[in-house]
């Protein structure tokens, strides 16, 4: 079992990931490639102390460096969802089921806007997993989201499965798809069915489906542990990044503003080391 | 006028600096030396991410080159108090008077320990400042404790203007002093008088003095900011580094733990942005 469970490999799971590591705790990032982190797509960041005018690309190598370095493991796969079994936590990655006696959330923001009736057929028709759900559509006419270019490799695999797959991608340039698949543009707007999806409702016209994958750099927060206090948007947290759930802390951009490194630097290496201090209390009571 | 006044040159202070600078204020350090930072005397410091096995001096040398390149201004003074002016706040920075529309106070904790009476005789013959207020005790008798080598600077000076200094210090190794002076050794336990100062109590016997000097590397915090709410010895502040006080905001270790150089950075940052949102507001509602 993990000591700590971080969800996000951006400047705030890093920072977590090594303060863990140093107080000799299992710990363990589910993340993206850095890649896809904002930062490291910026041009240059001043005011990341000690670091002056480094671009994006630099610094967050820089950080995954220093974590690598300390023998930080980095798992590449999405956390679809976190279950509280009371004792410890559950996470559902990519459906590899992984136990952690705490939690860090380090998700950051997600810029994508939910669609109508998304939250609703969630389970029912929406999945935000091709590789889990995929197989449940077998011969059926799905579509897919996707919010940017690293969803391709869902809509590829699911034009091994499916009769038909929709893609309506959020951003330009789209590479190359499997025949089954047809690009179809226009904004998303409702998921509706009757008890499960039959249709996607877009700006312009609608598709008859059975599924709608929505495949998003992070699983909103609300979907992704379910109980946790949310405020206006972020992750309700007190000066130690405690959450409302015991054992579960968040860190960075999914705290609220200010969405600076430094703040979410700070925020992880506060989060590892509460969840050190509870991981002590907790084997003192046990004892 | 100042548009923010940082206390403090440590991490949080130099991050507060750069993040200021960086939104176009006008913004001044109070603070020591690097070399007088615990950070400074750190062997190795392997969690703040992105300069993995820095030494401190490393660090603090990187973040004041940082802030430098920045154009950060560093004023070598110590605050001695902060007088809240209603609409802003006039720093006493050894008997010269600044203004400052805003204030972080970002200075570390205050590792000595009061002596008894010091409080209750602060302006009535207990002193933090022996430039300022040496003048006062010509030709007298006065006693000095000092926590570390920077205060026989001040005995020197006094040296020049009392009839005699006892100078009782709290560290090994005291320098060359003017022949007025007088070490004692012994720990201080009280400051005495009737109305106005006439005994320093040590632990082993007692000195006839008008008045003791109490020069620490940093001001206790209740002393310098007369109605700042402390909660357990940390400055309170909220999520946005917000004290009680409009305009007042703290950082770093004076905010409690965790003492990290990680959360003072973050923190630093959090303040001066929420400064910067200060001042913007007030502006507009000034026009």
């Amino acid at each position: 079992m993990l000591d700590i469970a971080i969800i996000g490999g951006g400047p705030a799971g890093l920072s977590a990931a090594i303060n863990g590591v140093i107080r000799n705790k299992k710990v363990k990032i589910f993340g993206n490639d850095i890649t896809t982190s904002y930062l490291y797509k910026a041009e240059k960041i001043d005011n990341y102390i000690g670091m002056m005018g480094a671009t994006g690309q630099e610094m967050m190598e820089s950080f995954l460096g220093h974590a690598k370095e300390m023998n930080v493991e980095i798992e590449n796969k999405k956390v679809l969802e976190i279950f509280n079994m009371g004792d410890f936590y559950m996470l559902n990655a990519e459906n590899e089921f992984i136990e952690a006696k705490t939690v860090i959330l380090a998700n950051g923001i997600t810029k994508a806007s939910s669609v109508e009736g998304e939250e609703a057929f969630l389970g029912r028709g929406v999945s935000y997993c091709a590789t889990c759900d995929g197989p449940l559509y077998r011969g059926k006419t799905v579509a897919l989201i996707g919010d940017s270019a690293h969803a391709e490799e869902d809509v590829n695999y699911l034009n091994e499965v499916c009769e038909k797959v929709y893609y309506i991608p959020l951003y330009k340039n789209v590479g190359s798809l499997g025949e089954r698949v047809e690009v179809v543009s226009g904004k998303p707007k409702a998921v509706e069915g009757e008890g499960v999806v039959n249709k996607l409702v877009l700006k312009d016209g609608e598709l008859d489906v059975s599924g709608v994958f929505i495949i998003k750099e992070s699983i909103p927060t609300t979907q992704l542990l379910k109980g946790l206090e949310i405020d206006e948007k972020a992750i309700k947290v007190n000066r130690f990044m405690e959450t409302n759930m015991p054992g579960v802390y968040a860190a960075g951009d999914c705290t609220g503003r200010p969405y600076q490194v430094a703040k979410a630097v700070g925020e992880g290496a506060t989060a590892a080391l509460q969840a050190v201090s509870y991981l002590h209390t907790k084997d003192k009571v046990s004892k």
